[in-house]
């Protein structure tokens, strides 16, 4: 499967990357804002594609058309600050969205945050209170994307580490805010992309007891 | 008509509730953040509501209750950063709809920004490109809305004046970026709740040479 990784430069999209390539299976399109991002993607081989999200869709459109799938797991980041948010994590998911129907690629995985759909709960996550702007942002892109046509799976991961793959999680609709692996979300995107069980499913996810294949398919 | 005011001490808002209270028709209540702003609506004899869009949707739904229309003018303004555009312009309007949906009042007016339904057009308005948050923020708003089962009416007005009111505009789905005055947008809100024709219509809105009835009458 082509893969388009939206964000294949973050924490986890560098990690998806490596993880698609070793798999053998799976190619992937590693789709990054600045020029000096390229190098480290071309020396290991990976085909890149220079797209800035703050741009037209038809940008966007133009390199989802070489992917049989999409993955958004960009973020604007810590370092930066709300307009991002909102122009990235929000307005860049959404434009990746619409990018991908009009480029005909149905299936679309979207990296999101543990709990965010129930950003306008009163008994919503802790972690939300200090972080409304990254919480509203993910809770409207995950919206847009549950309304959209598109063959969705919305993965909502716990507080993130970069320990190793363990292989294991828990999924569920609400979890609370432990901890997981950026390694094992990785491993959860690619084991959603080759099971179309997962297609109309969102879930908060944190490391767990059961193998990651057995937990999707048990959604 | 009980017309809630949300934003009702903004420049549109407190021209809507003088609008509202002299047509003798109808009954503003004034929805407004910040204590101190209540005195200038008791003066003048407006009920008021004391509620923060930062709040929980319960506290929206409470006042909601009480109206037979809802009208969100609210806007975070220039002076606060893209951290209140995320969580007024966007998140307060769309938990000021989902307020409506719980208590189960239909009609919903918002008062939006010319072209923003273009945020994602190549040929989009100027202005957008030097307020991205902002209009993306609108836009999101405005989608949701349309995707909602509220008796909506978007009105898109462009660059505000304080003119007086002239009763004569122009609306269509594309307009340019000219002028009108917050006091015949006021007067459009209020015709559009007078006039069931405009349910469902979303439309920019400048000065022009039809009265305003006449103009949404055509819609």
């Amino acid at each position: 499967m082509n893969v388009l990784v939206i964000g294949a430069n973050g924490q986890i999209g560098e990690r998806l990357v490596r993880q698609l390539q070793e798999s053998k299976k799976h190619n992937p399109i590693a789709m990054i804002r600045k020029e000096e991002q390229l190098a480290k993607f071309k020396e290991q081989g990976v085909q890149t594609a220079l797209v800035d999200l703050e741009g037209n869709i038809e940008d966007i459109v133009n390199i989802v058309k070489s992917a049989d799938a999409v993955v958004f797991t960009a973020g604007s980041g810590g370092h930066t600050g709300p307009d991002k948010t909102m122009l990235i994590d929000l307005d860049g998911a959404i434009k990746s969205m619409k990018a991908a129907q009009q480029a005909g690629v149905k299936r679309f995985i979207m990296v999101s945050g543990i709990g965010v759909h129930r950003w306008h709960d009163t008994n919503r996550l802790d972690w939300m209170d200090s972080s409304p702007v990254y919480s509203a942002a993910k809770y409207y892109a995950d919206a847009w994307l549950e309304r959209s046509d598109l063959d969705y799976t919305i993965i909502r991961p716990g507080k993130l580490n970069n320990n190793n793959r363990t292989g294991k999680v828990t999924v569920a609709d609400n979890l609370p805010h432990k901890q997981i692996s950026r390694e094992d979300v990785a491993s959860a995107i690619i084991t959603s992309l080759e099971n179309n069980e997962t297609i109309g499913k969102s879930f908060d996810m944190i490391n767990g007891e059961t193998l990651i294949l057995e937990a999707l398919k048990k959604l």
